[in-house]
């Protein structure tokens, strides 16, 4: 990245994206700041984690002043910095009113400039390590469909389910779940972001379960579509279309090809089902340090899969006040096609 | 709200915090956005949410354009809309990236200006309605405190007992946990965010306990700090130096004071006992919808307290490469003084 920062005609970066820190120095608390230039950087953080920062910081120096902000630390530091003429900020990342504080502090010799996506495009594609953290944290991820199967019960609420299924994360090993787990049965499965409610888990129909594990800073991410009771015809015709639209695309996952070809393996399938309006979101996401990073397999995006991209792929249908399902992997790009990292069943289960 | 619009010159608001979003118009959801004049509003979000937006959205027309973020939605109205000439944004929340797509979408017609932090200012002050749901949140995390003393066993990591709070919050029908769980052991508890991890709970030593519920959208948050054996000399004496600190800022709350006068009420004690200098972060914050909102309880804050304003209490000290002690409660300004929400014991306990 240091390579990088003079050939945008930049003399440092300040990064404030708490992800993009932890992957350049470490720092995995929830205040800080980072300025990178060609040769060096400086680390920011307030008083809370002076013990955290230095077990965890590494290739940064560490500045601290009791009682200020991170950011005010920052603020403070670059004020004085007569060398930097031209500093560039995350801006999909940093807020107005952050930049208009960060403009008037630094006064007029210096030039504050929206950075490319650096650190995103460096994300973007794993190393070995983080795959292998990756894959730790699916294993962990799919360990837990053993659990789900067994907690789902008529008797309990979506939110005891969830509760179950947090427990059974936390005793394997992990360091927290990586989003709101999402269980959400009968007409709630046609909600795709339905997180666990107080509602029971119904006597008969589908129920998404969509979870994910933070494991060494890494996340997995999942969902399987039970069912309760015997499925109708119309629930296994649209299981069975959900099941096929995610293996197209899955097929559709190598070097070379597009997140949008990807999308539209998936949508095309759907369509040909007759069931294409009711997949109403993108058919997956980039995930590493964050739930979602880039790229977005999403309808008519350009980036181009390479090996060490790892994405979900995610179809679904939603019939609105009948029932949703959703089938999702976390997958690795290879040298030939991916690698599925959570495996775990996928035909139609009933419990 | 409507009413201040006109009195800042304004012909709209474009309102993207999605706390903010939830406090005017009830969406819950993870992805929208909301325009409002000074006669009417327009909610956007995209085709995930279509049923959970009917469901829940009050007061404003809902809009949804399959296949586009709630963003892009919200772009292609505005830049339909002739009349709106000056549009307010909300500076704190929106990133530089989004306000530049703005800024060119919209065009020369119309001028983009930060807008008053109006939103936040009416949620500073609970209603009745409000109240009542965080009182019954800080109830139901309360409650949870008779399990941690009870899960809090050497043969445990943290992070399990964190997993058995967490399940019980939801066995009592909270939606979710407020934030990442602390349970911070032994020389951990001296991590003033020592989120639970895979250590084991100390054979002895304290143990940070930090965590809160949500439920019907509004947060609790608590901390106690328990004991595992017998607690040394030096343990005591910093533990009642804490709890003299937070007795004092709690005495301190009251309509009329400033938050900075409730911080340093905490701080000068901690600094007659010589420990100031280890209380490294500020006394307290507003809670609501949010977990962190305004006022910030910091040393120099100026924000006058009012009937009905919800803040946090929670002085610690910590002896880095030793221990630590944090006490917290949530409490609301009343008439008079200040109402306890988190009734738990204070006093030192052993386990």
């Amino acid at each position: 990245m240091q390579e990088e920062i003079p050939k945008h005609k930049l003399d440092a970066i300040l990064v404030g994206h708490l992800p993009n820190i932890r992957y350049l120095c470490g720092f995995s608390g929830s205040a800080g700041l980072l300025v990178v230039n060609d040769h060096e950087a400086q680390f920011f953080t307030d008083g809370r984690y002076t013990v955290q920062a230095r077990e965890e910081v590494k290739g940064a120096r560490i500045r601290i002043q009791n009682g200020k902000s991170a950011f005010a630390a920052a603020l403070d530091w670059l004020a004085e910095r007569k060398r930097i003429k031209r500093l560039g900020i995350e801006a999909a990342y940093i807020t107005v009113a952050d930049r208009d504080v960060l403009t008037k502090r630094v006064g007029r010799g210096v030039r504050i400039v929206n950075a490319p996506p650096l650190i995103e495009r460096m994300r973007m594609v794993k190393s070995e390590d983080e795959i292998g953290k990756i894959r730790s944290a699916c294993e962990l991820g799919s360990h837990l469909f053993d659990t789900l199967a067994e907690a789902l019960k008529p008797d309990r609420t979506e939110s005891q389910v969830a509760g179950q299924l947090e427990l059974a994360a936390r005793d394997a090993g992990a360091d927290q779940m990586a989003f709101t787990t999402i269980i959400a049965g009968g007409k709630r499965s046609a909600l795709p972001h339905g997180r666990a409610s107080v509602a029971p888990i119904p006597d008969e129909g589908f129920v998404v379960c969509d979870f994910g594990v933070i494991l060494s800073g890494y996340c997995s991410d999942m969902t399987r579509t039970l069912h309760v009771g015997r499925p109708s015809a119309e629930a296994r015709r649209v299981y069975e279309a959900v099941r096929e639209a995610q293996q197209a695309a899955l097929e559709a996952v190598r070097p070379g090809k597009t997140v949008g070809e990807v999308d539209a393996a998936a949508r095309k399938l759907l369509h040909k089902r007759g069931l294409g309006k009711y997949f109403t979101h993108s058919t997956g996401h980039g995930l590493g340090l964050e739930i979602h990073e880039a790229p977005r397999v999403a309808a008519g995006q350009t980036e181009i899969l390479r090996p060490g991209t790892v994405i979900t792929i995610e179809p679904g249908v939603y019939l609105p006040g009948k029932f949703g399902v959703r089938i999702e992997d976390t997958v690795v790009v290879t040298e030939t096609g991916c690698d599925i990292l959570t495996k775990c069943p996928k035909e139609l289960l009933s419990v």
